[in-house]
């Protein structure tokens, strides 16, 4: 394996491990025995467990960036049917998985948004990331006129994100789709209609 | 101290340390020290970590009904006002905390909703404790004509906790009140108006 090889696997089964247990019960270790990568070499890679953190953000991030630029860029659907289809898609994920995880970045943001500053400003700026093309759909959908609500795209695109973030955590603890249904139902046929 | 005033002793302590840095980044020793109580005595009043996890739900539960009882309750201010004035109480309460923490069964529930039933139960339960005196007033305000919203009052206090937990997930990383005035403006103003 190339250097390069090596930290995408660090990242990977890192990925894997806090998106399931969380970020502080999820040892270097633990990581590096699942990934079968010699102990000494995640210092090669990573300052220390903060810096991988850090960089397991990033990760999240673009994972991310690439589903929602995907089904949000299909032009041939309405924007507000494109909308739904982001979360359908995230909600047919977490079907498949049994409810369980959630959003890696809003897990992130609730266990080390106030333990660690670097941590929290980089979850922030993920965020807003997240709420960057979601904004530009919602305007494309004010523009044409299929939403006639006129709050400000991006504090729509900002609330839609934190009430699915929300529905997502009661998802963990019912273990049923009924938090998303309700989220969806809420959002699009209520406040989008 | 009673054995009673112990055992509330290292709750209360408990409560704090977890609320501020979570219930995996907490160990018992750290709370004894912090408690100042012997070592020793702190399988006297529990099982183990996971049976003090699910007593210390019960307690945010206890407190969190006390605050809600007593705002919903003030039948001489109308349903809708009561419901912004108990999120408001919450809101003067983080703004004077500095935007930290969160909702200590939020956060709970998407650090423990996966890693253990037991706990993923009692939370999901605490969470129905928090919709029911909600849907009650959210009942109120539909039969007293302020509320024209015709979702069910579960169904609608389902919706709005979780709204409320993702901004508060927000909140933690922003470190601000955008999150939470963005809830009060797309819940109360838009949505139930």
């Amino acid at each position: 394996m190339t250097q390069k090889d090596v930290k995408t696997k660090i990242l990977n089964v890192g990925a894997e491990l806090v998106h399931r247990q969380g970020f502080n019960n999820t040892g270097i270790q633990e990581i590096l025995k699942v990934a079968d990568i010699p102990k000494g070499s995640f210092y090669f890679y990573f300052q220390n467990k903060e810096d991988f953190g850090l960089q397991l953000v990033e990760h999240f991030d673009c994972h991310f960036q690439e589903i929602t630029g995907k089904v949000l860029s299909e032009m041939d659907i309405s924007p507000l049917r494109r909308i739904r289809n982001l979360f359908g898609f995230f909600h047919e994920y977490f079907e498949a998985q049994g409810f369980v995880q959630g959003c890696p970045i809003g897990n992130l943001a609730q266990e080390m948004g106030d333990l660690s500053q670097a941590f929290g400003e980089k979850l922030s700026k993920s965020i807003d990331n997240m709420a960057k093309p979601l904004a530009t759909v919602i305007k494309e959908a004010q523009e044409g006129g299929s939403l006639k609500l006129k709050t400000d795209p991006y504090d729509l695109a900002f609330f839609i994100i934190s009430s699915w973030h929300g529905a997502l955590v009661r998802m963990k603890v019912s273990k049923s789709r009924e938090p998303l249904d309700l989220f969806e139902t809420m959002i699009f046929d209520q406040l989008m209609s």
